[in-house]
């Protein structure tokens, strides 16, 4: 799309709203000018506000479900999407219906739709070169490859962690790094790198048995927790049956995540407790779970799971523990990572004195993989860990211009402050609605902010017919996933509508 | 890359092939005139043939080599490429060797480097919107997602089968089929889509266990097949131990897959009698396995495990026996599909009486899922088959072009042929250079073809150096997978670098 066409849009969408002015952007108007609001990153790029002319899905988006319905499954279908006229902050749907978007694809647009310096890289000859000339990436990598990983994926790797696996999406990710950790360890027990496996394990393998295939080793991970829905990745994910239900898996640990208490500060001395049982229960799984793991999964906050958060102390706690019992650590940064909750990576916020064993990441990152450091995690061998794409170099340039990007825009420390500005004015509604914005978590968490709310699914429908769309997640959890552009004009804009949305109950 | 920038690239790999001639380019030139000979699709684009200028890899790859395995492991590196100086069917490193390519990124390039055809698409304004606003499929897919489908991934539908769920790659396409497989088995056994899971299964669900987790069902699969390596897909994937090793794996079942004989007419009774066998093998672990399989999967062609052929025959019995005992069969056509068998799917040559239950695709199609047809296959509930992105759009427009251009060009019909010339040509040479292409296979099979050899490490090494890149399978194959743009002259070119390489034995 050319420029002046993603110009013309927007001003389509700014007559449509000036033309139909809706009760949300009537009030928006008392918002228009707070001391901290600043000027769009992309100037003349988004509409002024949301606009909502149909009920959603309209005639036109109905009758395109139920086309599509006949060939795709649409029972998930949450708003059919118009891309094209979707900008910035913004979603807009074939009906002419544009809201400000809080979900961002659960949680995997960085930069807004219509990037103009993402639509740059897009036409760049690289990626191109990158979308038609696919390569086995493990066999025939680009020439370019270690420049486009360093100065891309790995320009932005965890401290301690200058090596990368990469890989699609967020349970391949999760699953690649579970294998690392299955061979990690059993190369220990082994001896080390160059003892040769036995033909009894060969031969075991095959017949996926002991001791070729390790049977008698697991992975831990922690209930409420999502991983990933493949095979492996779905035996860590403990987050709802609908999401296990008949399907095999592995006779895996789970240990309780931190239930804390809401505010924080009113409940120190008893989350401390709840952090330190947790602990406990971790440290008791690995010494006796019958098939004892040897790696465990942990994300920085639980995100399908509920927005369930714990403190830096209980991480460090949890990375002592697994330090002192030879069992690796891998933080799933696939919803915390690239920027949300303030600091580039969610463990940043932990001060580990030793940094995790594996990161894992996706989804902002609009590619994936696993970061590691110790060259231990590298197998033995070759084509112990391999596929046939490994990835896709065409995701990887995108993700270079996202990292880019969010340099020059200082994206990062921007969402540290709007998400300090949006906290606070959802504790001062919190406070005038008792009862609705309940266990308001995410503070000093970038906008990586949840409360809940007792009528969670007819708030998250409520707030559509209002202009604004956002996810849920866990039982009763509103999440917020702001784009990592989210200012704080869009958040006076959110909490406008929040509170007509517990007023008009 | 501008159309003129390409053209100054091609004049270059001309100029580079001119002025060192290598033995291979001098004696190709005894071929250059063949009856079934034709012109290139796309006139000017290819290299007039290979060019060897140093060792493989050369000092310029060597040096981006060392510094790649710094971040990125590369033990499994086969050949550093340049992939903006890779045209047609050829390939190019970073040293100026030009190769030809009958290996295509594993199976997986349909229509050469750098076809002006996909570059047309790659620049597209539709692509560039399904790059930068990458949608969560599930829950907003775009509103022109039923016609890419439609006009795309459906458009190609196997015989039978209307539905479609998409996936990043090849093994989570088998494993999002196995997903399927396991609920449907499940709700027949409950007795239908409208009864509800009960309070045990939800619990036994989220620890792991049965009756939730469905621990007491199976995919069968075959011996030295090859499925995918995630943890599913990995336990039913019998290829070789380096695949398997230490991944923990589920305890389901493996059937003999036949061991024909060849030539495969002097060898008909035995091998009716091999694939009886095998028949009966997959019928008794069906009916006696302690963990009896939902559905049986298998591949036209095994691949990887070393290019392993059935006939016709074998496949009708296979559908049969799953049939009779209300298992599924899921032909994973992630290597064979799109063309290169000389039909658009590799089971087409089964004339099947009741088409597959799924069939799963990648590779070729650069994009990946399962196809469907039952709309039992739908689970009962949404959210039971569901991931953040569900594939990715812009590969399955990449798809679309590629489906267009195989129309147009009338590519899966000149496979047909072009493999039938080459076939006939390699079973010239088995005769004529005894115990050096042994057991050649694919005959009526396009370009799928394979034959052993006793030094089959040494031939694919050989081969780099007389300007030819090809692949292995299993233990002995070489196995040849042009791409769909392969003529009989290239045909002859590699036909005489085969010979070179037993020649200089």
């Amino acid at each position: 799309m050319s420029a002046c066409r993603a110009l013309r849009g927007n001003a389509l969408l700014r007559a449509a709203a000036v033309a139909r002015p809706i009760a949300s952007l009537e009030s928006r108007r008392t918002f228009t000018a707070t001391p901290r609001a600043m000027s769009s990153f992309y100037k003349g790029w988004e509409p002024e506000g949301p606009s909502v002319k149909t009920q959603i899905p309209g005639p036109k988006a109905q009758a395109a479900i139920a086309d599509l319905d006949t060939v795709f499954d649409t029972r998930s279908l949450n708003m059919l999407t118009d891309y094209s006229k979707s900008v910035g902050n913004y979603i807009a749907d074939p009906d002419g219906n544009v809201l400000l978007d809080v979900y961002a694809q659960i949680a995997s647009i960085p930069l807004g739709y219509n990037n103009p310096t993402l639509r740059a890289a897009a036409r760049s000859n690289e990626m191109i070169n990158g979308i038609i000339n696919r390569p086995a990436l493990g066999n025939f990598p680009p020439a370019e490859w270690a420049e486009v990983l360093k100065s891309g994926i790995l320009k932005v790797a965890p401290k301690g962690l200058n090596q990368v696996f990469t890989a699609m999406a967020g349970s391949d990710a999760n699953e690649t790094a579970y294998k690392a950790a299955f061979m990690w360890r059993r190369q220990r027990e082994r001896g080390g790198a160059s003892v040769e496996f036995t033909e009894e394990e060969m031969n075991s393998a095959m017949n996926n048995q002991s001791p070729g295939a390790s049977q008698n080793l697991s992975i831990l991970s922690f209930k409420t927790g999502f991983h990933g829905r493949l095979f492996g990745s779905l035996s860590t994910t403990r987050s709802k049956p609908i999401h296990k239900l008949d399907i095999p898996a592995f006779d895996w640990p789970q240990a309780t995540f931190p239930q804390l208490k809401y505010p924080l500060d009113q409940h120190v001395e008893e989350n401390a407790a709840i952090e330190r049982a947790a602990l406990e229960e971790v440290e008791k799984l690995i010494t006796t779970y019958h098939i004892p793991p040897c790696a465990v999964v942990v994300e920085p906050i639980q995100s399908e799971g509920g927005d369930n958060h714990a403190t830096p102390a209980f991480f460090r706690g949890l990375r002592e523990i697994t330090r002192k019992h030879g069992v690796l650590l891998i933080v799933d940064e696939v919803q915390t990572g690239v920027g949300a909750t303030g600091r580039f990576w969610a463990h940043d916020h932990w001060d580990l004195p030793h940094p995790p064993d594996m990161v894992t990441f996706s989804k902002k990152a609009q590619t994936a993989g696993y970061y590691f450091g110790n060259p231990e995690l590298r197998p033995n061998k070759p084509y112990r860990q391999f596929n046939t794409w490994m990835g896709d170099p065409a995701r990887a340039l995108l993700f270079r211009a996202i990292i880019d990007e969010i340099e020059k825009l200082d994206l990062v420390k921007h969402t540290a402050r709007v998400g300090d500005y949006l906290f606070g004015k959802l504790e001062a509604l919190a406070e005038k609605y008792p009862g609705q914005f309940n266990n308001l978590r995410g503070k000093g968490q970038g906008t990586f902010i949840a409360f809940d709310n007792p009528r969670r699914d007819e708030f998250l429908v409520k707030a559509k017919t209002l202009g604004v769309n956002i996810g849920g997640s866990g039982q009763s959890a509103v999440r917020l996933r702001p784009m990592l552009i989210f200012e704080e004009k869009h958040a006076d804009l959110l909490v406008d509508v929040l509170e007509k949305i517990v007023k008009s109950w």
